[in-house]
């Protein structure tokens, strides 16, 4: 995870100290759109512009290019055009028309780059929570089945053909097909939580996103003191006969 | 659980063979409402006839008398009526204008017993999800609560009041406030898995029952290779760059 | 739902004006437990004591007391038990070692007695939701069922008895089996979203009372736009054929 | 949904009169793995084979191929490699070593290729509902978004990019920024059902895949009744004062 909260902060107030009208604050990292809309405000009264930019595309971006999703002043972001032109990659042939030459978009005031980014990454959270499950299952089933092979097929044009998928399959090459080695615990960035909290304050119900970042708090042994009461209430009316309380005979 | 499937099968196949035209076979376990349908059938041809009782209460049935739901030949029911009234408890004083004296219904025929059951296990599991939930919660807060006083405060007049939630209070005083001692393993009887795949097949959406029911799978390890599945594909674009496949550099 | 947010705060503003040293404010509203926190403090500086206290019991409370759970200076409770008292009702025999002679508990400081009643209403959400899928599950059947008499029989000694479920009896009683009359329309009171918040804020998975509060966003016609986006996305797959993009053929 | 279930077996059944011993009875339907095998078996006896071959791509098959996942006996799949070839889209470079030159695979005997599409789709259930709630959140926030331009933007290296966010952007091209013109209506093939069921036999918890049905299963107005003992429900003890029934007011 980019570093978010605090580190961030701290380098913006620094930052604010060093710089002089007119310049401009750029954070890419992982920051809550409402902490963007915040420090943009701040930094208004001293003349310095706050840029957010939410990036995707893994160590992979290191290649092939940054998908970039921008917020902040419009004339801010077109004097650093150039800059998101060169990280970004170049636009696919049939996007082209929709988006320009190059991977990155403004989308709007301080924020709203970030606040494109949280939501990609609730998505994300619910993409990779499907394929788990679907593997999960050709784990347990009655057939022997390739897990590596079946990723790899599907990414000859069946519906579910990602880039999710090609990773799926690197995975299972990579770990084997039992992902023996692999411990089950995954982490959760805070845009996952952000995504479902502002969906509840705008009354957006969001059943998978929340689902899948439930799935990894419980991959990290979260809920598990729920099991127990379960457990208990069961053992409480399956178990041994116990004699009712005095004087509530009747109710029951 | 109350034995069902096999056992019961054999235990009914024995009886047919014993029994006389006129006879009646009752199943006061926990068999699918449809395994009654096709038992009450094929008993048809010898006269004889089939009653399933789904009986809840747990073991306080014993001490208390059983709440029971009876499906079969309405002239048979009838005829065994005073055994149930025995078994019976008796009615609540509010309910006894809509259900009479004594606490069990005759909802229908072969499996309408069995059925009406099932749905209420279904629904108890949802019951004892949102109660563990709740002291999960409690467990985890920052206030220092004893989970035993607040079952028991609950139960004075709060809208939860229930009996679970008496059980609860005196599973916590069982076994501590932090259940220490409880393994968080939870068995699930069929019915909460009869009761989503009815719903289903009726387009009957029921997100808290089946919730509950995924909540015991997890309890008891299950669904663990989908994190490790999310831990690989998290790993493969969050991890070490790696070369793109030969020409795939431009789709990426 | 009892007045909670601005018109709380305006009267608590309003009456620290008219308090004197060694006063108490007692919040008996639905107040978010932070916000109780956060007022706490601020009187605490002109020596005005802030109780919160959660009452549940619903409307029938004034015929049979409320249930209240009490956060905030344990002198100050101490000197408001005498109030306590009256209002709550009479604790059941089984309770009474528990929790003493009246259906009240005092929890902790500022916010504990509102944090408890939260919890409780997420639970509730829970529990209703859990009959809620029953009895829907019972409308689509193949069986002809009468639900009122059926949450009269399950309020016999089974193990679903519940004020819920007692609830649930005059509901059918007074709307009709169908419920024809009624809309299915239900708002939710903030605390099960707190709830939910909390919970995530503590890594706590609440599968069933967030599955809850979503059924109630969607009776509420939200989610209506996810519904558009998959019929429009299935469309674009499952539609009339259309050309590849150019220079896309190779991808599929 | 491709045609499956009754006249899916019709066909083999008149397929099975006119064919003779050694020839082979495709089926590039639906059809559940668990009719795949009984049908496999039923054949076995008159030496006609039967190969399943559950095809994915929709409609862009027609253009650029099919992904096909095959059942059925080896020796029989290798007879009718020719045409699956020819069918079947050309490999992608960094998949060709893992899987061949054609899109293509068996799986193992009769139900294998139906039964690793049946878990495809129900993936795609989940893939598609993930991307459907954030959209519904960029419909509702407080940015003015243009969900075109966000589904063409994250083609470009982000780590959401597949076929079906392809896809949204042309739903969006096609039918407007907020869908006006479209009915939230979507109808589910049995797949994801049987997914659900076969994961939940193999107690495999699918809390994503099974969110995604519920929510197709409201659009189509399912659960209504339950929003309804809901509603009915809230108003019994948030409604106007009653009376406790006699005998009951202790247990208050």
């Amino acid at each position: 995870m980019v570093p978010a909260g605090d580190p961030t902060q701290q380098t913006v107030d620094k930052l604010a100290k060093l710089l002089e009208r007119g310049d401009a604050i750029v954070d890419g990292g992982n920051s809550r759109w409402t902490d963007d809309k915040r420090r943009a405000k701040a930094l208004r009264g001293s003349g310095i512009d706050y840029v957010d930019v939410g990036v995707s595309g893994g160590v992979w971006g290191l290649e092939v290019g940054y998908c970039m999703m921008v917020g902040g002043p419009a004339k801010t972001v077109k004097r650093l055009a150039p800059i998101l032109d060169v990280l970004a990659p170049e636009t696919a042939a049939n996007s082209r028309a929709a988006i320009g030459p190059r991977g990155w978009l403004h989308f709007g005031p301080a924020g709203a780059g970030h606040y494109v980014k949280m939501v990609h990454n609730g998505i994300e959270y619910g993409l990779m929570q499907a394929y788990a499950e679907g593997f999960n299952l050709f784990d347990a089933c009655e057939y022997q089945l390739e897990n590596a092979k079946i990723a790899h097929l599907w990414g000859q044009g069946s519906v579910v053909r990602s880039w999710l998928c090609e990773l799926a399959a690197r995975a299972f090459e990579a770990d084997g097909n039992d992902l023996e080695a692999i411990e089950g615990y995954t982490e959760d960035s805070g845009e996952g939580r952000w995504t479902i909290a502002d969906a509840t304050a705008h009354d957006v119900p969001t059943p998978v996103i929340t689902a899948s970042l439930y799935a990894r708090l419980r991959s990290r042994g979260n809920g598990e003191f729920a099991d127990r009461v379960l457990a208990a209430l069961r053992n409480q009316f399956g178990g041994h006969a116990v004699k009712p309380a005095p004087g509530k005979e009747g109710s029951r």
